[in-house]
């Protein structure tokens, strides 16, 4: 007998009983047991609000990338045996593929966001500093600080792996540690992940526990630092968002919690047209995968009323062909659902439905099963219902959690729009059409209520990866009934577990704060050009000041012929007075930059590799012939990179005109070397 | 007798019933008489959603925009009136302005943020467009539309003008109509400024909306579009986060509680400092501002242990200074708080908070009172507590909501977190300091626990707004006991009003969607060249190819001589093939970029006005002598200005090179003529 245990406070702990048993969906068999008896759950918050905590608040955003990356390929070369595992939920091996593969490709996403998108620091400095005085010695900036405290995560049964790791990556990343409670019924396989995890010891200690079984009194011991991350439920997400120590604490909560998605054909999509094919796939599949225990699954099909004959009937014919069974064998395409109550509860919900709608496809009660025992295994057929009175409640609201959808049909745009909203929340939506007029009013019409919108055609149907999928870049959960909250996103996923805070100071205060150097802040001009010191040396402040040179009409005219820029405004005396904003002859902003650089760069090879780009630049002043030029560039942030011998510096640049005002601000990026290796 | 009236459902409504009066907290007279009895409230609701919000949504953030400004203009004509009303809360000039200038100054700057800062349209595309498949046929994209419901605002009674204009004004911005509900107590200072609103005829009809009185059955009628603003006691907040309406429909609910706020002193400030004279000041201050009835005064002023001493005597020397009494009386420096309840409260709290600490200045049973009758006004003396035992619960548990605040001592910079983070959540800290590495501890060390922190000093004194004032551009809530909740911030405001959808399609169906062209799309070239178009009839996805033009060896020796940017990398081809990234010389970027301009001009005069700017520029492929370069420029983004013979338009520039590969991508900023007027 396998007795699941907890990983909490650094050690794998057994139960103190013998637990419940959880059964194999597909023969009924014990797999394991579970119980949470015994465990200090307030020691295992504390373990890592104490141990993983700050061991990660050292680390910077890409030292945690890099962690992340390990570990997925770490995983990766365990995938078999998860799958193996997983064949046990009920799941045939593309269902176990979605799981598995899905939560270490969102490992991977959000190590490389990571790197691309976030300093390597840690602290998060977010969006630009704000004025807050016109003399320009107090300022604001938002800093992004990790939450001290854990990231709590209530998973459902439906995504053992992805469901973990979706959550645990953007924590992490964070510097939050994590508290992984896995739904009870598919526990055994989030358990074997976790010693897989823990096994590498890739992840430092203390970062990710995980409690099997009931959570007991686990969120009595919240904090304000923690954060809830739940799954499951809109009942109990409900539940858990009263809990008195969420509210008390003000503790971050964030529900997914199942919806009544939807999917929309577009009147263009007839039969015969590419889009009514890929709506008909898609539909199948959604129902499929999984055996239909999806949060995102399509629960409602909108179809223009002139098709919802043609839908019907394509759709019947392609359910026809799944073949149900055990997922081992692999002409099986749909599996089992998760157990036996599973079954019971959604063909429960679909006694509701009935009442609204009448069968096309599918018997609650009976399904042809191959290679498994149909009483022992939770095998269940594709049920296809059809509700012509759209306006009926059930549809709408009851969700059946298995291979289960609806058609409704609908007359014109607006009144796909109202029936959409009608579910009052979703996860996800998709439209099918290769009408762009139409997926504009429809997306935009019901964008306030999802979090995910899907416009599907022959443009994208290759690439594509459905209606069901989130993805790390995008976000994830939807507004009302979907829980309300908002999942990945990329870095927003991230923020979400820091603390935005605003911080007022005067430039050089800052600076000294923000790592970052804050216009106002003394710049440090030495003898030494700063583009001769090695990363390593440079500080934030140290600058460079060039010039000043004289911009000459024989420059001006000169640069025109040289690229073949001869606008008017640089060429013709009257034409240009004409010109609202100059009011006579300019130098190309071009030529501004382009002498700028002469004046600041150090031509000598040294430190300073390449400028590989530049950013915000404005043309804050015309420059006349006749004006002078100098140029001040100031190392604004420093950002060494990971297993590499460079770095990047920002530069701020301003570039000046006689009277001292700027005619040109903007950001210089280079690469820099680090110092040589000593041998 | 004035009873309140509401302002729903497009008219004024008096209660049924006679009401229960609101008195002056000067005089104790009755100002007025409130009562909700009778208002429909679910109505006022449904009002608001169908008849303000689409009219709102119709509108640009820009047209928006200049309502508010528009209704700043006027409430600002208006503002002897408010300043009048507000002195029978118990405020004083100062603190009238200090809240009805303040609301104004919101209205203002989310005016110019809105112009500033968000596209002249009505849906916010967030962030970059998210690659989804490698083949560039599928991408997603965040975007934020307005939701479709009611910002229902419950405000506290302390600042009648601004709470309410400034939950209005990101509300009103981001498309989303407003039901203001004041705290009874001040609340016919609220009906005033809605009687200006009204009266001014700006807003549009539907889009503000007040309940005087008890709010009745308001929150059983909202839906999951609808947004919940509060601010007032943390015990309310609770009450409200776990109403079965708000956690049934996952109701957004922001909640901006008091917490327990510190001041830091850092150990530098010695008297004779000017940071130490700072420190008194601004505790003086907010103490006595508003009768330290704001949620973001300091309770809590953690001091250098050696310096307590020091610090209570320049601090009581200060206090004894100040005048309590009749607002309306010029000498007057500290007025009533805001009724005689509200007194007793205080008085309750004090009894705890004197279990911890002795009293340094003030008692709390008497007062001297100038030009008043100290019996009928609500009126008390600033209290200053001193805790030599900081380690005692009650200083950081304990609020008492007016003019109070405990001297706490510390030893070293990490007791000072320590203690700071006792208050388990705050809106507002300060660090009074000239030392940065202190400052840099203190403010990283306590940022999760605080919404702002403001580390002052003789560096920003001068424009200083100080501890106490949430600001417009930067975030105003905090986590744990001050709500959880975060106000303002800038856009981040307006956004909290809106649904985040990541729409997922094909290029040209995403460039339909967002209005902005996405790559990918089909870029449409035609005879005409787009920079001879007005901003009318110009489209996203116009487009000019120039080129090719082959980058010869001379001209980027020519370049550099001109210039004077001989950077190795162009010049010497034995050290440019040494660096790590060109193998070889390589024309210089800025030679790149303004070729490429030579190539995508149109030189005659004509609706481009000027190029004012450029963004995100890469440099993706070195360029070798001998190459031919092409450049490709589209119209990506068309922003009309309101009020402007011009707008702006963003060009997607690409230049590639003869084997078809990018050197340089960027965006181009260009003004933009509109056709010339008809006369």
């Amino acid at each position: 007998m396998v007795v699941l245990r907890s990983y909490v406070s650094g050690s794998w702990r057994a139960p103190e009983d013998e637990g419940a048993p959880l059964r194999d969906a597909v023969t009924g068999e014990e797999v394991a047991r579970i119980s949470s008896a015994g465990i200090d759950m307030g020691g295992a918050l504390e373990y890592g609000r104490r141990t993983g905590g700050p061991v990660l608040r050292e680390l910077t955003f890409h030292q945690r990338a890099s962690l992340l990356k390990a570990l997925a390929s770490h995983l990766r070369e365990h995938r078999e045996e998860l799958y193996a595992l997983s064949a046990r939920t009920g799941a045939t091996l593309a269902d176990s593929k979605f799981d598995v593969d899905g939560g270490i490709g969102v490992l991977f996403a959000y190590a490389s966001k990571g790197k691309r998108e976030l300093p390597n620091d840690t602290v998060l400095v977010e969006g630009d500093v704000e004025p807050l005085g016109r003399g320009g010695t107090f300022v604001g900036q938002h800093l992004c600080t990790p939450s001290h405290g854990v990231a709590v995560q209530i998973n459902a049964f439906n995504f053992p792996v992805w469901g973990p790791l979706e959550k645990l990556a953007p924590a992490f990343l964070a510097g939050v540690p994590s508290l992984i409670k896995p739904a009870s019924q598919t526990a055994y396989l989030t358990a074997r992940l976790v010693e897989l995890i823990v096994e590498s010891g890739i992840l430092p200690e203390g970062t990710v526990q995980m409690i099997c079984g009931d959570p007991g009194d686990l969120l009595d011991h919240l904090t304000e630092q923690d954060i809830v991350g739940f799954t499951g439920s809109a009942s109990t997400a409900r539940l858990l968002r009263t809990h008195p120590a969420i509210v008390g604490n003000a503790v971050r909560f964030n529900a997914e919690a199942d919806s009544l998605n939807c999917s929309i054909l577009g009147p263009d999509a007839a039969p015969g047209t590419p889009e009514f094919d890929l709506y008909v796939k898609q539909l199948v599949q959604e129902m499929t995968v999984k055996a239909g225990q999806k949060c995102t699954a399509i629960r409602r099909a909108l179809v223009p009323a002139a098709l919802i004959g043609d839908v019907a009937e394509a759709v019947r014919e392609r359910l026809a062909k799944v073949t149900v069974g055990n997922p081992a064998d692999p002409e099986v395409r749909m599996g089992a659902l998760a157990g036996l109550d599973q079954r019971e509860e959604v063909r429960r919900s679909l006694k509701a439905l009935l009442d609204a709608g009448g069968l096309v496809f599918g018997d609650p009660e009976r399904v042809e099963v191959r290679g498994a025992d149909p009483e022992r295994g939770a095998f269940m057929s594709p049920i296809l219902l059809r509700a012509d009175d759209a306006s009926r409640a059930e549809p709408h609201e009851v969700e059946a959690f298995g291979p289960v959808s609806t058609l409704l049909p609908y007359e014109g745009a607006d009144q796909a729009v109202e029936l959409a909203v009608r579910g009052r929340g979703s996860l996800a939506g998709s439209v099918v059409t290769a009408d762009a007029e139409f997926a504009r009013h429809v997306v935009l019409g019901t964008a306030p209520w999802h979090g995910r919108l899907l416009v599907l055609n022959s443009e994208n149907a290759e690439e594509s990866t459905g209606h069901g999928s989130p993805l790390p870049a995008l976000v994830h959960g939807g507004p009302g009934r979907a829980g309300g909250g908002e999942e990945m996103g990329g870095i927003r996923g991230v923020v979400h577990h820091m603390r935005r805070t605003a911080v007022q100071a005067g430039p050089a205060m800052l600076t000294a704060i923000s790592g970052r150097w804050v216009p106002g802040t003394d710049r440090r001009v030495t003898g030494e050009h700063p583009f001769r010191k090695h990363l390593e040396d440079l500080r934030v402040g140290d600058t460079a000041v060039g010039g000043p040179r004289t911009v000459t009409l024989e420059d001006v005219e000169h640069f025109a012929e040289f690229t073949g820029d001869v606008f008017y405004a640089h060429m013709d005396e009257e034409a240009a007075r004409a010109n609202p904003f100059f009011g006579g002859r300019v130098a190309h902003g071009y030529l501004v930059v382009s002498f700028a650089a002469g004046l600041f760069v150090d031509p000598a090879p040294g430190p300073v590799l390449a400028n590989y780009g530049l950013e915000n630049l404005r043309f804050l002043t015309p420059v006349k012939p006749g004006d002078e030029l100098t140029v001040t560039l100031t190392a604004k942030q420093i950002t060494p990179r990971e297993g590499a011998d460079y770095g990047e510096v920002r530069w701020d640049t301003d570039v000046t005109n006689q009277e001292g005002a700027s005619v040109a601000k903007y950001d210089v990026l280079t690469l820099v070397a680090k110092r040589p290796k000593q041998d």
